[in-house]
C-alpha cells in the first residue's frame, strides 16, 4: 500500500462513536469535500441533508436494519438525487454522481479525525419510503444512501481488499 | 476548503496528458486504491480492465463521443460490474460500489500525480455494446465508466463547486 494513499486505506467503516458531538464547520467541510466529487456533465444532482436530531437519528433505525448505529452517532448526512438535475434525467448517472460525492464524504471525514459509515438506503422500497417520509422529500428527488457519522471509539486498521482476480489486462 | 481536504479538493478532471507512460507499479497502486473502497455486504462487485495498447485506447473513442483523449491519453482503466456478485443482483449496488472504487482511482491518480478524467458508459446502450465487443465482456458483466490516465500537460486549479441551495438541515 503506498503511502501516499493511506488516506484512502485509513477509511474503514466505523460502527462505534464517542459521544463528541460534530460541529457546526466540521459537516460543512465535508459538504464541500461531497460538492468536489465530478458528476456527469458537471450536472451535480445531489442534496445533502443533515441530521443532528437525536429523536430524528432514531427514527432512521426503525426502517433501516442497516442503521442501528445512528441509536448511538452524533450525526448523519443523508445524500439525495434529484432527477430532474440528473444528466438525461437518468437514475444511472444520479446514483454515480451522488456516490462519487459519497465516497468524497467517507475520506473527508476520515481525514478529519471523524468514523463513518456508508447506510445503504437505495433501491430498497422500505427505506426509500421511509426516509422519504421522514425527510418529507418532494416528488423526484431519490434517497440513495445516508452516512452515519462521530469521533470513533473503534479503530479498524488501514486495508486493502485488493484481489488479481478483478484485473484484466487489454481485455477480459 | 479545509487544507486537510486538499487531496479531494486538487482532483479535477483532466484531459491533457504529456507522452509519459503510466507504470506498472502506478497503475496497480491506483487499483489498490480502487478495492479498498466501500461495497454493499463487501461484495466488491467491481472488475478492472487495464488498457496501454494504443490500438484499443483509440478504438474506444469510436462509440466514446466524451472519450476523444483517449487517442492522446498512455492509458485507461475500464470498470465493470459483475451482477451476480452485486448484493442481491441489484445493478444499483454495482453502480453504487462500482462509482465509490473510481472515485478513489480519481483521488489516487490525483495524490500520486496522475491526471484522470471519468468516462461515463452506463448507461448509454451504444457506449456498453462498444466496451463489450472491445472487450469480450461475459454475460452479466456491466461496463460502468473507463478513467483516462497519463501525467498532466493543463493543471486546474483546486475548488468545490459547493451550493448552500444543496444543503438541508434536520428535513428537506
Amino acid at each position: 500500500m503506498n503511502p501516499k494513499l493511506e488516506f484512502i486505506f485509513r477509511r474503514r467503516s466505523v460502527r462505534k462513536y464517542t459521544d463528541q458531538p460534530v460541529n457546526e464547520e466540521t459537516l460543512m467541510d465535508l459538504l464541500e469535500a461531497a460538492m468536489a466529487a465530478p458528476s456527469a456533465v458537471a450536472k451535480d444532482p445531489w442534496n445533502f441533508i443533515l441530521v443532528t436530531k437525536r429523536a430524528t437519528l432514531n427514527q432512521l433505525t426503525e426502517f433501516m436494519p442497516n442503521a442501528q448505529m445512528l441509536k448511538q452517532a452524533p450525526a448523519a448526512i443523508f445524500v439525495c438525487g434529484d432527477i430532474k438535475r440528473a444528466h438525461g434525467e437518468l437514475e444511472s448517472y444520479l446514483l454515480q454522481d451522488c456516490s462519487a460525492a459519497i465516497q468524497n464524504i467517507l475520506l473527508a471525514a476520515t481525514a478529519v479525525g471523524l468514523g463513518s459509515c456508508w447506510l445503504g438506503v437505495h433501491p430498497r422500497p422500505e427505506r426509500m419510503a421511509g426516509v422519504r417520509k421522514v425527510f418529507h422529500l418532494p416528488e423526484g428527488i431519490i434517497p440513495v444512501s445516508g452516512i452515519a457519522l462521530g469521533y470513533p471509539a473503534e479503530q479498524p486498521e488501514p486495508r486493502t481488499r485488493f484481489r488479481p482476480a478483478y484485473v484484466h489486462r487489454e481485455t477480459w
